[in-house]
């Protein structure tokens, strides 16, 4: 039963967190739409307030009108059974609405949200619920969408003129290796909070012994990899990343510059630090640095039976660094925050796995298909979003998310 | 030689036609790229800018600075001689500078060289004239690419709020044809005025005897070829043109609606005038429009030899009407203005053909390749732009310029 | 301990078989590359034959010569370790060495092996015996390319003039299903016999309750959801099978025509018999057949599961038939032969999973990324090559193959 | 009037020549399609006679069959009004009917056609030697289409196992210029001969002064600009001669090794000889060359005003060379012959100009869009095709024709 008191305070906290992580683009920076797979921050502010009014308001508010039918056109991503959708390539055509309108457009979502929620049944709590998490998912996209954005231009420009947070200096803790044995574990979400769809239903797997690393991949690691020849030894790379990597002239991760020394991150150009966790490699750089470390990507089950029963605590978004910071400490660290940590399994339906009723159905269960999990969150990634059973998924050759790597070895 | 005091007030005259021009627009729509071969407004506004910045102040203004190093990468077009440019197809994402201070940069270059412009030699006045003509072309195309940007959105906006001045109303004039003898006739470039390099040097040429139809092509009659299957007959197209024609799914010009009863334009979507000059058709269309009317498209020469002479009178820009209109009168009408005319002539040099010295060779001559050469001008065209010995030229799949067709026969 | 007198056997047996397989072929129809994923007959004659010129002769064979060094860059399929290749998707252009050429290649290849082989050792012995497995893949895949080849005709021909086996007339058995309980299994390779890596370690896996099929969809059941309006109801789609679907084209499996009346097999253009197994699906249309049919696909524990213990009997090549047959009689039928049988499992290695050694090393491992698993083999798959670990893997779009649908149940 | 009993010799002749120059390939070989601009030996054998079946014995003989009406699709070239036609880039698929039975085919219909000769009236006979006009420029097609299907494998074969007649040794005769005056000329074909459509119709151009290099540029020329960094220097450069050299890594001609010091031919890898003329560069590179040199290339009335009046005498297929030989003399050389001769002039209509009529007006007048016209005929070329109005054309970026430079200057 959805606590409709919590709900309307985590609500007005997500959507001013947008409008926050919004705050400082322009509306020149929030058109930009790099490549088809990113969409402008406009689109974003704009796709996530017409998910309310198409799946809250809409089916709910008395009288409800749109502010433009074409909106719904204009603004739904990916659902077929809403209806037509603006190309996704071509979202950065979209000037009209300008960004001051997209603003006002939520401003008064959320008023009106606010002032329904109180009187709304479980179904529609539960789409607003949703949608606070949907929003949380799009907080993460926008950022990495700008990042790659700005990326585009030889200014390589800063997101922001303030400061950001700093991240703290010094060397990553030493990397150690724990045990575990074989064990039937349940696995998948557990209990009241909120979960997607994906995570369930709860299920039991036997998960065979291994080891995992206490912290991440570093820079340094990394570049120790590439320095050794990493991206000219066929035999360290899946098939299909040696032609990602050889099509795509790759000589290190996506915001490296050639020697290796400088990246580009919301902060622009800076020097990269050995003692931060790689960020922004594909799953096949990730498994073929594993297999030249002579060792392997954890499994779903893996990562997911040594998060469970941690505290989600890390280095996310709510530090206001926007930037990796080194792991400190003896024991297991970062599982939770700075980079999402690509797996080695499948992004596939869990044993029993139903998807939502209705156009929300397609949330997540179509897109089971050619893609890999990543587990953990990232420090673009708000904490209240994450968990254990949190399952993120994105294509192998993805490089644009903060994706990092932790080793896993046989026991 | 080039009088100071006229070059100063048409620099400030042009200058200023490109802002108003651009004046209705928001950051967000001059930030749109909806194709590689279009840019931004924002980026017209700019490159511009850039183009007296780098061939007028850098090498004259003593002590010169530029604002920014890197804007010569950005807003370099294709100048190889320069350096490095921002690629093309990415003009879209160049969100900084912002439009504020791309218009900041437009004033502060307009002071400075009309401060300079008394003091300067021959060769860089040169240089400010040809800048004058190249920003002349760009304010068409900043309205084609405009127009394009906003017609990939649902909404299918409007250009500005405000009314623009309206196109006469009535049926267009009855169709004649003009006989011209076979001669010898002088082409190109004459007199002290200010032309292109591709419109030199001036030579002398055998036209045979043709006939030149007195006006455009209208919608109805376009209208009439598609509805008599225009669209579907092989036997009406060049191979290349029926080709582009089943790949790009085409059944009429490029901004009419599936009906044929409304097209889009700078006024939004609106209904279809068939006493309107048919425009935004491809060199294909309008050559295979010629064949199925058993005429043909006249030739440049042959084009030339027509306008010779004649006053440059017509609908342009200056009408403020961003709209084509219907032809008038019983003489030769609308060989300038309303809509560009495909010839049948593939652009190439003239003969001795000799380009610009330097960096602004590239200008013209590096392009004559595969494309196909159009007369005449259009609506989005200064009238001061145009002459009798103009040539304008594009792919012979383009459309999204305000091109037509005007038709010819042999003798 | 690898017995050399049933290995030489075995290997003529295989070697026989292939080259019974090309023997219908003209030299002109061993030529034929219909698409980068699909090789040539003649290639696969000289790709199998290289395998054992490169893996066994070179490196054993006293004062071993290559016919000519420049075949084993021709011939290498995708061992980076062994040296450059031949673009694979150029393999068409091989018209030398011609036909009659590469056979005298096998003879003599086949000469030397047997003539070695009583003197190999434990390595060079595996090495055969892979050979002789790898063999039977590419007959499969001979098979498969060769139908592909002469479907991109207008003549539709058939694979041979000579009469092919009938398959049985009459309806299908009727569909049940049978339940199985949760179990600890031990899954992949088990005992003495040969096995690729992929199918190591054996190991332990939990395998939920479940349902399975008694049989194999029909053509008469896939074309029920044609009608139905498959191919137009996203619903039913993973997001990537639908945007297939719909830049393809599909309407329907691969080989069949329009009307849903006839498809293309090595007869020919033959009626559809409904009672025959459906074949040439991709995983997407297995995968959205089984959502229309309210079940899934069966992962592969499950299948395995259900197939452990099972005698290898069904509809091979070994029949003669070189078309599907109908399913009989009660119990579980078709687990073996006639079409391949997609799962829901991502190909991805087993716990603990190690590859071969050396260059075939890359036989398996590197083509974990991206693709499907199938089970159970083909009328195309000869009976000795198939058992209960097996495991086949092709990209989910993938139609070439004779692959089919088993549905499987949630208990 | 055509002379029915030259004709028939004639035909005969043409005949028998793409017989012997088809002999030496083995089924295999006159399978490859090496790309959609390249077509299998065996379909350029089977097209040819299609047109004769097809415009000559399908509409003239009594009772006339089709040995399959569907070779009717398969080898139809381009002819829209024919009916459908094979997919171009697939005529590599087709295996069916093999080259026996083509040739056998062949056989037939020359024994039909020579028989049918005698009675057949004007059009007929018409069509007839426009068929053996056709064979010709097939002929020269099959021999450069089968240069480049070898080209693509790593064994580098040579075309035929018997010796052919070599090319004299040597340097070239010193380059000279001649000029020419401005004048008033008739261009195109004159007098009762044969000629293409687009030949024609005879009329008169005015053609300024120029000269005319005296022999064609050879590969020592053509080396230095590769020395002094010609594919380097975007200034000599067509805009989209540049891309295509830079998308296509080109170095040299399309045949040079990477160090310059071979080429490929039908001889296999030769020693590249610095007296021959350069062939097989696109008129990218001819025209990128000729700027490198001071000069330009010849348009096609400067070039044909040259060739009138002169004998058809060179370096052709007759001579058995299959290779180019170099310059000699004093005069103008190698005006015909040797390789085609890029001209700066598009492929366009002559002056009311007329396609044939019927389905064979889409012989010519469908491809006047997009291509360069070359002039003078190469050593693949039969003499008796040639003469001085002949226009043949390809797309710029073409290279896989015997394809040079002849060098042009103004007055």
């Amino acid at each position: 039963m959805i606590d409709r008191e919590a709900l309307s305070l985590r609500y007005a906290r997500v959507r001013a967190r947008t409008d926050a992580l919004a705050a400082p683009l322009s509306p020149e920076d929030a058109m930009v739409q790099s490549m088809p797979d990113a969409s402008p921050a406009k689109w974003h502010l704009a796709h996530t307030t017409w998910f309310f009014e198409e799946f809250v308001l809409a089916p709910h508010e008395p009288g409800h009108r749109w502010p433009d039918e074409r909106w719904r056109v204009l603004f739904n991503s990916y659902y077929e059974a809403v209806g037509p959708r603006h190309a996704r390539p071509a979202r950065g055509l979209l000037s009209r609405p300008p960004l001051d309108e997209v603003r006002a457009w939520r401003s008064r979502v959320d008023a009106r949200v606010l002032e329904l929620l109180p009187s709304l049944g479980g179904a529609a709590l539960e789409a607003v619920s949703l949608g606070t998490h949907h929003e949380e998912q799009h907080q993460e996209l926008l950022l990495t969408d700008v990042q790659h954005a700005l990326s585009g231009s030889e200014l390589r420009p800063a997101y922001t003129d303030r400061p950001l947070a700093a991240s703290p200096a010094g060397s990553a803790a030493p990397l150690a290796w724990t045990s575990f044995d074989e064990a039937v574990v349940d696995l998948g979400h557990a209990g009241d909070g909120f979960a997607f769809d994906n995570e369930t239903p709860r299920h039991r797997a036997l998960v065979g012994p291994f080891r995992l690393a206490s912290r991440l991949v570093t820079n340094g690691e990394y570049r120790a990899f590439v320095d050794d020849g990493g991206y000219d030894r066929a035999e360290l790379w899946l098939a299909d990343g040696w032609a990602a990597a050889k099509s795509g002239a790759w000589r290190g991760p996506l915001y490296w510059d050639d020697a290796g020394e400088h990246a580009f991150g919301m902060r622009g150009m800076q020097p990269l630090d050995p003692a931060l966790p790689v960020a922004h490699v594909s799953h096949y750089e990730a498994d073929a640095f594993a297999r030249w470390a002579g060792a392997r990507l954890p499994t779903e089950p893996e990562w997911e039976r040594a998060a469970q029963g941690r505290a989600v605590e890390g280095n996310f978004v709510d530090s206001g660094r926007l930037a990796t910071s080194p792991a400190r400490g003896e024991g297991m660290a970062q599982l939770f925050g700075d980079v999402w940590e690509w797996t080695g399994s499948a992004y596939l339906p869990y044993p029993r796995f139903r998807p939502l009723e209705g156009a929300l159905g397609e949330y997540n269960g179509k897109f089971m298909s050619g893609q890999m999990v990543l587990r953990g969150g990232s420090c673009f990634s708000p904490r209240e979003h994450l968990r254990a059973s949190y399952r993120n998924f994105f294509p192998p050759h993805a490089r644009w998310q903060v994706s990092g790597v932790r080793l896993a070895r046989d026991a």
